[in-house]
């Protein structure tokens, strides 16, 4: 056998569609497992109707999320594909799914379903608000648990609406979160024979990013109240977002950090002065250190050399980059933090690269995302042993299905 | 061999501190493997100073973070401790840690030195901004990362500066990526006989959020920067934060849910009216179309008439929870999504549940964190032959530490 990559050999078939859902199933498949993407047609997964930014019919949103897998695409409403679909799991260690819940049930697809076919199967459900409890039947989207989360509530100024951050927080972590406990239950099943069914909410991973604020909440027995507090920490000063020449950076000068800012502002009076020496006494006049602090960085020409005159105090600070700026920005490049795939239809783009580095492999940037049921054939007859003509029945009768993009 | 737990019978050698490195050790340790949590005296991890809420020396934080670890406490400025630590390397599977790039180097704990002890060790390095490229020497704290990444630049107004979230967004995250990466390489051990290093970055994972802001700004050469816009979707409308009676709720009512919520409004006109009836007409429009759905939602007493009259006609929507609002909603309690623990010291405190809810085993709220060095004598015992005169030795030279909290 090739050994080409960490989970090379596993085989898992994914019914998930948009981001929480193919995050998971794209870190096997990155990681080398075979990924049998299954896309109810006619159209397959919505985003492939998205992002279309290259003037022609491809969507570099798919391309992103589904790097290294095979499509196959089958028509649904057909008896006859929920009828390859069951063939398919008695072939796969996985499946993978996002649907809302219950969804699974009704195509004949469950947990249960899919465990009588194949007894230690490792099936993971994927959902907003989790398969059990009153809000699980609400429609799910991130930012619906992110709400519920209480983590919109720690976002923005005190006595304003809070800000929701545009970008994939909850999916994105929920895919790993799900990626994390499906590899756990294949180690699990290596050792016992056990299948496993897992359960995992855009709820409960947005919970688990809670530092300190359910447990200071819970532990002060609601003594404490936590809640947003605008650009700067409630509890240690200084440390937040700073106004510099040209836009605003981010920087900590707390606890032991506070010496090493002194000396970067040519104020090294102000370490052992009681007015200033303690996190506490600055919390107190948060304004005024804060506007201290900005004074002093609106007198560099521009971001860059602020940032090199306190990195050479050792003080931690960082600019607050655009998305465009970190695609030139030589450290991303090196560590393909960001990278540039090729696709066939859409031509060279960037997109975030693979963020689990080992040292046996190379990144690997030829991975390429497929075609609405480009696989049809090869995963039928590879998988299936259905032949040419089987596969040619199937698809005059609308039961396979594919498009040019 | 009795089978507890989905990781029951992996071996983990914990050097990490704070939360990014100890939740990727915590995955492990609700999953049943052995951790062993090893700890610079004689503070140990730093945050057993903070969260003291309960009138005693006990570290909320500390517990949150170290469920079912087990703590060795050595001073490793004497040289006898790194030799114990090499020692407890050979007994191990995977070592992890989340120093500064350099430091475990400099305690002869690299990869190469434990790779050199254990051919087939899975090392994993957590670091800020990673082991290699230009920033990598950078001290390195989460908001750091996450303002290089572009996250920051994403949250708030589009022409003032941005929010940061105050929660453990890159930390959690990135400890939930390397848990994964380190079982993925764990069965690709099983496979091969391979060990593996793995370098994972804040940076990277932070960056890995971007659902599609950096394939659009790529796709488009540039044309399109993204940016922060507000409250609200840049791209589809209505959907974002919206203003209610007693706070705020978020609410979507883009695409086909524009139907559903035109129901709710009492407002069925709109759904075919040319001025009303897209995204891309609202969108011109977004001021009005806010302003009409908050002046509706102002007319209930509260906010959960309102969710409830949106809920009856399917519109997407949640409530912006406070933190405090979880800890006793049922839903929450339900689901595990927040969990109370019992320690033997601060008593009964909630904290978030373990996200991975898998079929075979129930959710454990028995597990209990370490007291510092609780557990010197036994991992030294038991896993390294250590007579009891031994174990008196190296606690009387002050190689092994310890602490009643």
């Amino acid at each position: 056998m090739i050994q080409q990559h960490l989970l090379t050999g596993i085989r898992v078939l994914d019914f998930t569609r948009v981001l929480a859902g193919p995050t998971c199933t794209r870190m096997f498949a990155e990681c080398g497992a075979e990924v049998i993407k299954v896309e109810s047609g006619p159209d397959g997964d919505m985003v492939r109707k998205i992002s279309k930014f290259r003037g022609n019919d491809r969507s570099l949103y798919l391309i992103q999320q589904n790097l290294n897998k095979k499509s196959v695409c089958l028509d649904f409403r057909k008896p006859e594909s929920i009828a390859l679909l069951r063939e398919l799991v008695a072939q796969c260690d996985v499946v993978v799914e996002n649907f809302r819940p219950g969804v699974m049930a009704k195509l004949g697809l469950a947990y249960a379903d899919c465990k009588a076919i194949k007894e230690d199967i490792v099936y993971c459900s994927i959902s907003a608000l989790g398969q059990s409890g009153e809000l699980a039947a609400k429609p799910g989207y991130d930012f619906i648990a992110q709400a519920y989360s209480g983590v919109t509530s720690l976002i923005g100024e005190r006595d304003e609406p809070p800000y929701l951050p545009l970008l994939g927080l909850g999916d994105v972590s929920t895919g790993v979160h799900a990626a994390f406990g499906i590899a756990a239950a294949l180690l699990h099943r290596a050792r016992t024979g056990l299948g496993q069914y897992l359960d995992i909410a855009l709820l409960d991973c947005y919970y688990h990013y809670h530092e300190a604020a359910v447990h200071t909440c819970s532990g002060t027995r609601g003594a404490v109240k936590p809640t947003r507090s605008g650009r700067h920490f409630s509890y240690v000063c200084p440390a937040g977002v700073f106004r510099a020449n040209g836009g605003s950076i981010v920087l900590i000068g707390f606890l032991h950090h506070w010496a090493d800012l002194c000396a970067a502002l040519g104020r090294p009076e102000l370490v052992a002065d009681p007015g200033w020496a303690t996190d506490q006494v600055r919390l107190a006049k948060v304004d005024e250190v804060v506007g201290m602090i900005e004074a002093w960085l609106m007198k560099f020409p521009d971001i860059d050399s602020a940032i090199a005159t306190l990195d050479g105090h050792g003080v931690p600070c960082a600019p607050i980059l655009s998305v465009e700026q970190t695609l030139t920005h030589p450290h991303f490049i090196e560590r393909g933090t960001v990278r540039t795939v090729h696709d066939r239809l859409a031509g060279d783009i960037q997109i975030p690269g693979m963020p689990i580095k080992g040292s046996t492999y190379p990144a690997n940037n030829d991975y390429v995302a497929p075609l609405l049921g480009e696989h049809n054939a090869e995963v039928l007859s590879g998988l299936l042993g259905k032949s040419e003509g089987e596969i040619a029945a199937l698809t005059a009768s609308g039961v396979l299905m594919s498009a040019a993009s």
